[in-house]
């Protein structure tokens, strides 16, 4: 089974390497970072360089697909041809396609989520709606046929932990679990819109379309 | 405030990556990932290469230090010179100094730990308490002074987001999770020792034992 993270500049990382560290304990399977060719993407902090290791032409057929989101880059991504053709070109086939965070506004932009539920990071609801999903912002995992989408960033790990249930099973998904030790604790509760006051909100809402808006400026040395 | 990510081969990329997804959002923050020389760095799975943004050369005085795992290679990032040295010159000058997962042996290793509460990965608790250390296995973040470790992989998050709240307040933790919208669903609950079948738990072990024996081979083209 061939897993493939998109990664593109600009992207945020832990929508990828979060799934990322539970899909790859699967059994048989075979994980790879693809982009137009192989080599250094720059994330949206500008200080993080993630490798694609393999190109889209070198991927013609993975079984699971996964697209991360990224506070400055998916508008970048959406207009990358490249990248949406081979979505196009191996979704019909694949037997999972899967975003995290605003990756499910590049999947839209494929064309793959007309009349789909689906759901995206709480600032990106709206827009999600605008393109043709049916946005569900209440649900961290929406799975729509072969389809499963994550609310942001860090939603992208209990999306991977569901896929695994599905593909192997209970067990495997809780091996999986106790590997990376996934018993969360968070030492605060303000994760989800409906946690915080319309005040942070706001703030936080404005600081992120900021962020977007900001190009990715790489800084660092290597 | 610099915060530097100490990266090496066959290190686990999620023990960084996640703490690096929220601290790079405090105000005033530079964050940063440091190697002995910057460059591509493979991690465990070998398909997947971090670059180290600068050299612990140009990283004489970081006041965060973070310490990742990693599933084969924490041996021999206890074993780098480079790493260790580093480790003991910037620990008197740093705010804070801590480490995710098997990252605590190589605070360990450093002689950072003698005496100190500390916790770490699951499976490396026994190991973590000969090298001096007082393990606190049931704890998913240990403080101790400015050191602060944290359990296996995930537990990075936990960290991350408890020490923005110790540095800037709740206000600050609190935008910081809904930004990521770490409001974790975990539909499994396996993520720890205490909540698996023993049989479950020497199968993981075994398995993770064995992978930690497995040399780091890098299968990126890239």
């Amino acid at each position: 089974m061939q897993i493939a993270f998109v990664v593109y500049p600009g992207m945020t990382a832990l929508d990828a390497i979060g799934p990322y560290e539970l899909l790859r304990s699967m059994p048989d399977s075979e994980v790879r970072f693809v982009a137009a060719a192989p080599g250094k993407v720059v994330t949206d902090s500008g200080v993080l360089a993630l490798g694609a290791s393999h190109s889209f032409d070198e991927t013609p057929s993975p079984d699971i697909v996964l697209v991360p989101g990224g506070s400055n880059g998916t508008v970048g991504a959406m207009n990358d041809a490249a990248l949406i053709s081979w979505l196009q070109a191996v979704h019909p086939t694949t037997t999972w396609t899967t975003s995290v965070c605003s990756g499910a506004l590049i999947l839209a932009m494929a064309g793959l989520l007309k009349g789909v539920p689906a759901t995206t990071h709480w600032v990106c609801q709206e827009v999600l709606g605008s393109m043709g999903a049916i946005p569900q912002p209440d649900k961290r995992i929406v799975h729509a046929g072969k389809i499963v989408t994550a609310a942001g960033v860090s939603a992208g790990i209990d999306l991977a932990l569901w896929l695994i249930g599905e593909i192997h099973g209970v067990k495997q998904a809780e091996q999986a679990q106790l590997e990376i030790e996934y018993d969360p604790q968070p030492p605060y509760d303000a994760g989800h819109p409906s946690k915080v006051t319309p005040e942070m909100l706001a703030e936080v809402r404005g600081k992120l379309l900021a962020d977007a808006q900001k190009p990715t400026v790489a800084t660092t040395s290597w």
